[in-house]
């Protein structure tokens, strides 16, 4: 009898001092490795067990990390980092009429958008994420530097009741944003929503025919909804309704529902949206910074809503950084609800990582580590005097650890981050790019 | 008639891309340069004029770089970084009588203190510290590792109503307190202050005491006050008033008083604050992650309270990182005052520096980039992708950078940080020592 264990070859196995792989929930992994092949995961098992088993093209040893999946930013406008810091400090719509859309008015192209996405993107790899989300104008463009950068992205197609420098109408939103779309689906790690900006830039109409092409072309519907308290009364005094109950009449409440913000919401209306099984793009800075509120995000969960994480633009966080939202999102909760047990460390992990990728279909592909899914993965170096001593690997990757102590990230078993640098772009180019648009939009000078 | 100018000798010159002094308020100043000599600030001006005035004996260049002062940690208990993350997600009262409590019970002695501190010491000045308020028990061991450390102290002589392994009751807290504050009296660098613990663990008595101590040796009366609206109505039924009306009838208030948290406050109580001239040290971490509350900072500052930063321990932070605490305390007015326009970058820098010092009696010692001022400084690194591009340095030190971009602290004009290194203190060393500490209480696989 032939008692050779039977050796696979691989092309890549990581071993890690700890594995948090979300599912299932609430667990870290000690001394595990990750087997990889062709991008995928293929195994998550003990080093002795993985050595016997696997025979890996490269081994990556990560003594002093922690590995969690790739993390999903689910909601941001990644060309706005060109605008990062521009104007702070004012109210929304101070902030978007005033300063944002002059700007954007200006200034908007498909090189900006190329550009201000490209660094975005080497933004959030150097912070351990690997899926965003977008909505802005041009998504041509921000679909080709998220190729470029070797990132997965989910690619709004906008929709706004307002011609743009991008488009003259509705029409010509979406059928620019379908045509995207025909040249670029089978492009990998790419995928696409319909993105009508928000209640109060889209008619009914616009919303028809979004809702038409999203149940067509089985797409996630991704838009900002009840933000501030300005948005309720102007769509009471408009349509009178709160913006949630006119999306419920015209049908869009559903699983593909990507409601952003959603700060401002009565117990029915929490109810209604899980209910409906929407998910929530929760932006716990960009709320604060604007004054616009606290989302209810304890509730939302208890009622079984599904919530994901997300920046929102450089312009209003000023960062892009999921590590400050894990812990703005699980210490806001806390102070929101009077629970001080409300969103623990795990929970706060789950809605980075797993909590967006359910929200954009893409749950069986990424954001938990097992066996079939893709190989995006964030390593973090905890042997760092500002972590120590370290109790709970996953209190500290939530409550202590920056994005900074990122060391490694792959996206689909490519290696991205390496020794905490870009493998694929150079640092002082981006920048110096940044600058050149900085000079062009607002000479520091003048 | 000689027209040659005057050259004066300086031990040291730092140029900078800019340097926000802080005083005059709201201002960042470009291409200047800051002229030091035996430890204190001699001018602060343009480069070019620096060097026709000054002949330092070394020049250091941070041409990508703003400078501010040396950020002072307004409330902390240093030593429990030995405690970083041991019990998340609680209420403070479950947190302080199961977790913190029976551990410090357990192991709290001057070594603990020490070593704790000596890791705390490390942390605060990697992140830009240079002046931090403690309050714990052996106080004299804290002292010693803030000047092995060559960090700027004010050291809590604890009192509290209960025997501890440091003391049996109030008399021996204060005689203990007094004989450290004469021990290290002349030791440069080192302040005290009068901590008594908080009002529902000192009594009227104890309380009578440390008011006269403060009197007689003019030193400041730091405690946590209104943190937890149990803390609120414990005091009602015990006393019959809430904690600071009872603080105020004891002769308490004053501008000597640092009130810590001071979260739950009626418009009343915020106007008696601000009129006595106490200060505030607002730790808005901690108060979310107890689930305390959010402190009203806006009508705080609106009254005129003076108002200062604090990271709480480690234990209910999890980090002493005043980078996160000023993004979130500008971030958290916002949404708490419902104005996008509340304490804005340069009102964070301010309490994280001047705030501070001033609360401390030391603010024509530290605080600010004056002439005459001890050169306490902070360099930050902006020439990183996440930090691009810059419209404005102020708002970028509040909301982007982490104190991980911070690249050079001096104290007192001598270097603690080059390089994002410690000068005098070995990083793995001190990650050891805490790991050492941690398996005494509580074995990683315990």
């Amino acid at each position: 009898m032939d008692t050779t264990p039977q050796v696979t070859k691989i092309d890549l196995l990581i071993e890690a001092r700890w594995i948090i792989p979300i599912e299932p929930a609430g667990i870290a992994l000690e001394n595990h490795a990750i087997a990889i092949d062709a991008g995928r995961i293929v195994a998550i098992l003990q080093q002795s067990e993985a050595h016997r088993r696997f025979s890996p093209q490269t081994i990556e040893r990560r003594p002093h990390h922690v590995l969690i999946p790739g993390l999903v930013n689910l909601h941001t406008h990644a060309a706005m980092t060109l605008l990062r810091g521009m104007a702070d400090d004012q109210p929304l719509m101070e902030w978007l009429q005033h300063h944002i859309w002059p700007a954007e008015a200006r200034h908007v192209s498909p090189q900006f958008v190329r550009d201000g996405t490209r660094i975005a993107c080497a933004e959030m790899l150097l912070g351990g994420i690997t899926c965003f989300n977008d909505m802005y104008f041009f998504p041509k463009a921000a679909a080709e530097a998220a190729v470029e950068a070797g990132m997965r992205a989910a690619i709004g197609l906008i929709v706004i009741d307002a011609p743009t420098a991008y488009a003259t109408d509705v029409d010509d939103y979406l059928d620019k944003g379908m045509a995207i779309r025909d040249t670029l689906r089978d492009q990998p790690g790419i995928n696409f929503c319909l993105a009508p900006h928000a209640p109060y830039t889209v008619s009914d109409r616009a919303f028809g025919k979004v809702l038409t092409l999203a149940e067509q072309c089985e797409l996630p519907i991704h838009l900002h909804l009840h933000e501030t308290t300005q948005e309720l009364r102007d769509s009471e005094r408009q349509f009178g309704v709160r913006p949630l109950e006119r999306l419920h009449r015209l049908g869009l409440l559903g699983p593909a529902l990507i409601a952003t913000h959603a700060v401002h919401l009565e117990p029915g209306e929490i109810a209604h949206l899980a209910r409906h099984g929407c998910s929530i793009a929760h932006c716990p800075s960009s709320n604060l910074k604007l004054a616009s509120g606290i989302a209810p995000i304890t509730a939302l969960l208890a009622q079984g809503a599904n919530v994901g994480l997300g920046t929102d633009g450089a312009a209003s966080n000023n960062r892009l950084d999921l590590f400050a939202e894990m812990r703005l999102a699980a210490l806001l909760a806390k102070a929101e609800s009077g629970q001080a047990d409300a969103v623990g460390a795990h929970q706060a992990l789950h809605m980075a990582t797993l909590g967006g990728a359910r929200a954009l279909g893409l749950d069986e592909e990424i954001g938990s580590l097992r066996p079939g899914k893709a190989a995006d993965l964030c390593a973090i170096d905890l042997q760092d005097l500002r972590l120590s001593p370290c109790y709970d690997p996953a209190s500290h990757v939530v409550y202590v650890a920056s994005r900074e102590q990122v060391s490694d990230v792959w996206v689909a078993g490519i290696q991205r981050i390496k020794h905490r640098k870009l493998t694929a772009d150079n640092e002082i180019e981006l920048i110096s790019l940044a600058s050149l648009w900085q000079n062009q939009i607002r000479p520091r000078d003048a």
